[in-house]
């Protein structure tokens, strides 16, 4: 990002303003918006050096990096916006690589005719949240689209990180024997998204889980160095990410229905709109698959966290039916969580 | 990015189908996007590992990071498309930092309808600019919004590299009795792109420059260690780029309109559509400022790369005027070469 001002240029209407083909041509505007609203929030040694990239120390340890586009709708919701969000799912992404999330490159893709306040009070959300999780953004790229061919705001955040972990941490690590813990409720970002969308105002009290979980899994990784799998459970939700490592490490999930934290209000909600809050997108909870006689440290850990507080352990991994997850139910029998097929919630991040 | 197939999956159909809202979803759809149009085309050893972010290498040197989101309008031009275009003008903005590009981390945002065969060409065309570059894209991300909500396709890249130059290579560091040189012609890429955009076949000779100049680069930090600013001329083009580094360091800047390099083309195409080369983009040039005494060494190092055989020595940097740009005119005369106030060329990237 590149700070210039010149004195004849006259401050941008903060409060009334909207967004110009002409912030994304690369001139005076440019520059200006990027002063005005971008460099105010971020402030940091290396963005304020004004170049087109940013220049870090050495990373002496395996560097983790992860990248989101978000294109979340609504842009506002109970609980966080897509500032926040983008912020918190790239730290996230950095931090389940069993890395230290350090710096945030982020892209903005404007509509013409966006509310500078809007985009004010979402940059300032991602300052928020860049300094919750300890993090610096540390460069950017601002671009205009016409109206019409945007939807307001989209936000890329690509996530930089140093790896902290001991041993390989990813999805093809999971072992027969292993617990399955999970870090909170399940389904509170898609069912929030969900409701503000549908006007369903009766439901007021459901808020997403966006949240930084960087601290909370740091803690686990200093209580359990052998941790296998970190992985957050977003699009989809628990039951594809679970699919997902099922498939890669071969192995089969079986999970215990009673043990799975689901929020009432949001257990209501997803009957009301048809939904399964397993296949319902979070933005603020970790699945931790590790020994399971290290599973109560890794517990402890989790819910001595503040996004940890309601952690369970909720189940095992197995040699049966490789690629599978299976669940106990509440009655004691036992059903298929299969993979998400097709489209349920477009656009929930 | 993840890689999933089960079995029964019907294999995409990449000549006739289309993008679909579920293959943004988190879901099989998504991941059997990734497998069989992004994981094919971009395979390395660290996008294969399948996990949601990369775990890369330690870097001993300061690494660089840029990030640029890509809306260019029309997708496909004379002489690349958007996909070449995120490549490359992610590695070069690595690339000016004095480093040496390394990895993409690259996010898609679809619009609903997209033709996937239209897809599968910019990733290819991403691949293979990417092979050129000797870069390798580590992972990613895929959105999806509905028809009406998008333009086709937007790509982010965030670009990673490590550091080659000695000392500090930004737009802070231009010294009176520095010249100015610039590796070859100007206002191409603009002027590829608003033939298209405008219908003027006539104009089927101009083609973008879009290339990635890192070869370029390091082969002048090579013959040039003690280079102070290197920086590539987007959007606002040649006039934008030298009035922020005039700004930025504090000092003028004088141009010899002559040395100039435009093709005749492009210099008809500019008058006829009312533009001047010098405020057009480019995306495959860069302007290197170092002591005067070395320029004939940097001019030699670019001339001897593939893309620039046409570099020159086009100005010096002056203690008069500081933070303006002026430029000796083919007849003789001075002009001021000012910021280009407002939207010029919307989309150019």
């Amino acid at each position: 990002m590149t700070s210039i001002k010149p004195d004849y240029v006259k401050k941008l209407d903060l409060k009334a303003g909207r967004v110009e083909m002409s912030h994304g041509a690369g001139g005076l505007a440019t520059a200006q918006l990027i002063d005005e609203v971008f460099a105010r929030a971020f402030t940091n040694e290396w963005l304020n050096v004004g170049h087109d990239g940013a220049m870090l120390p050495a990373l002496h340890r395996p560097i983790a990096v992860s990248c989101d586009a978000h294109v979340v709708s609504p842009l506002f919701f109970p609980g966080g916006d897509i500032g926040r969000l983008a912020v918190c799912g790239t730290v996230n992404d950095v931090a389940v690589c069993g890395a230290k999330p350090l710096y945030i490159a982020a892209t903005f893709i404007l509509e013409e005719g966006f509310p500078l306040k809007d985009l004010v009070e979402i940059v300032n959300s991602m300052a928020e949240a860049a300094r919750e999780a300890g993090v610096a953004i540390v460069t950017g790229d601002t671009k205009v689209v016409e109206k019409g061919h945007g939807d307001g705001i989209y936000i890329t955040a690509t996530g930089i990180g140093e790896k902290i972990a001991e041993g390989e941490i990813s999805g093809r690590q999971a072992r027969p024997g292993d617990a399955v813990l999970i870090s909170g409720s399940m389904g509170d970002h898609g069912t929030a998204i969900l409701s503000q969308r549908e006007n369903m105002t009766f439901l007021t009290d459901i808020k997403s889980d966006t949240a930084p979980l960087n601290g909370l899994i740091e803690n686990v990784l200093k209580a359990v160095p052998g941790v296998h799998v970190l992985r957050d459970p977003t699009r989809g939700g628990l039951a594809a990410t679970l699919n997902e490592i099922a498939h890669q490490s071969g192995v089969g999930i079986v999970l215990d229905e009673k043990a799975i934290p689901v929020k009432n209000e949001v257990a209501a909600a997803c009957e009301f709109l048809g939904l399964d809050p397993l296949f319902v997108a979070n933005e603020g909870k970790v699945i931790v698959i590790c020994p399971k006689e290290d599973a109560p440290k890794a517990l402890a850990a989790m819910k001595a966290s503040p996004y940890g507080r309601q952690a369970a352990i909720i189940g095992d991994i197995v040699n049966d039916n490789p690629g599978s997850v299976e669940m106990v139910t509440l009655l004691g029998g036992r059903r298929s969580v299969d993979w998400l097929n097709g489209e349920q919630l477009p656009r929930i991040c």
